[in-house]
Parts: C-alpha cells; sequence; structure tokens
C-alpha cells in the first residue's frame, strides 16, 4: 500500500502545483478590491467541500511567487486588531497571463476528461 | 512580455507535470491488450486539438517512473519491422492508484471551475 499513497501524494502535490496558482489569480481577478491570503482561503473553501485541496498555509507561498513574477502586487495596511495585513491585487501582465493559463487549463481537463470518459481501446 | 511567456510556459509544464500520468495510466486501464509508447501517444493525439499538450517524447519519461514505482508493467518484443517495442499494461497497484486520482483530478477540475466560473467578489 505504501507505493499506492506516495504515488497519490505526488500526483496531488504536482496537480496543485499548477492549479493553485491558476486559483489565486482567478479568485484576484474577479476581486473588487485587493484581499489579503486568509480573506482568499475562506473564499476559496467556500468553493470546495475537500479542504485538503488547497490549504491555508500553502497559499502564502504561491502569492509571493506570482508577486515576484510581476502576476500580482501588494501592500501591507495596519489592521483594526492583530497585525498588519498584506493585500494582493492582480496586475494587467497577472490578467493577460490569467488569460493564457485558462486556454491551457481547459484544453487539459477536455484531454484529462475525454481520456477518462473514453471507452476500451486497444 | 518575457515574464508572461515564462509564466505561461511554467504553468504548462506544472500542470502536465500532474494529468500526463493520470492520463497515461486512464488510457492503459482502458486498454484490452498491452500499449507501447508510440499506440499511446497516436491515441492520446487523437483526442486532443492541441499538439503541444503532450509530445509524444514527454511520454516515456512519464512511462518510465510509473513502471518504477509499480503503477506499470512492461515487457519488450520484436516487431515484424523496426526495433523491438516496449509494451505497458496497468497493474493492480495502477488501478487502484488511478481510482484516487480521478477523485483528486475531480475535485480539483470543479474547484478550478468554481473558481473561474464565479462572479465578482470582495
Amino acid at each position: 500500500m505504501d507505493e499506492i499513497n506516495e504515488a497519490i501524494k505526488k500526483f496531488q502535490k504536482e496537480l496543485n502545483g499548477g492549479t493553485s496558482a491558476l486559483v489565486l489569480l482567478g479568485v484576484l481577478d474577479k476581486a473588487t478590491s485587493p484581499m489579503y491570503g486568509y480573506q482568499i482561503a475562506k473564499l476559496i473553501e467556500a468553493q470546495t467541500e475537500d479542504v485538503d485541496i488547497m490549504k491555508q498555509g500553502a497559499l502564502y507561498p504561491v502569492l509571493r511567487s506570482l508577486e515576484a513574477t510581476g502576476l500580482l502586487e501588494s501592500e501591507v495596511e495596519p489592521s483594526v486588531a492583530g497585525p498588519p495585513r498584506r493585500y494582493y491585487k492582480i496586475t494587467e501582465s497577472g490578467r493577460q497571463t490569467l488569460a493564457k493559463w485558462i486556454e491551457i487549463w481547459q484544453q487539459t481537463r477536455e484531454l484529462v476528461d475525454a481520456v477518462l470518459q473514453g471507452g476500451s481501446h486497444d
């Protein structure tokens, strides 16, 4: 069973590698104002029954990476209670990139679903 | 534009990392007899308009990796014309793993599509 569990974890990790950036950019593209990490995490949680798909702690490195490559920008603002918060918004590069990512996502999704739903063959 | 092109390539690569193994396992799960690399590549090509999604050369390392982790097994057989061919088939571990991968794929797909199709928010 160990090799199966390993293979399952590896797949989840690889799939998340691509999709987490897509989801974050997608959320921030639709945001009407800059959002901070916890807000984004709550919004994603509300859209999925499986809390393991994108754990809150996993969002932060992806947000930083998206900012480092110029797809997001951020500003730190003081909060009424607690420590200051970093608010993220999508950049123009981010929007252009997202449009391409969505195309790639849709093509990949169609291929995967076609293969998984296809009949038997040889 | 360079940062956008880089970000697009990186996304494609990461998304393929997870989905290529899923597609290969899915194809071999439905195969009625063992298949060799070129056969698998042709079958995948027939299901997608975008030839870039999974280039033929990219399949071989994934097939080898799936075999190394016990999800596939293979046998080399002589071919009538040309060099011998390596035929792959799915193992019992491979079938169990595929069932889990499909669950993960479906949950991820639903989350991504929910986020991309959702309305604006703050």
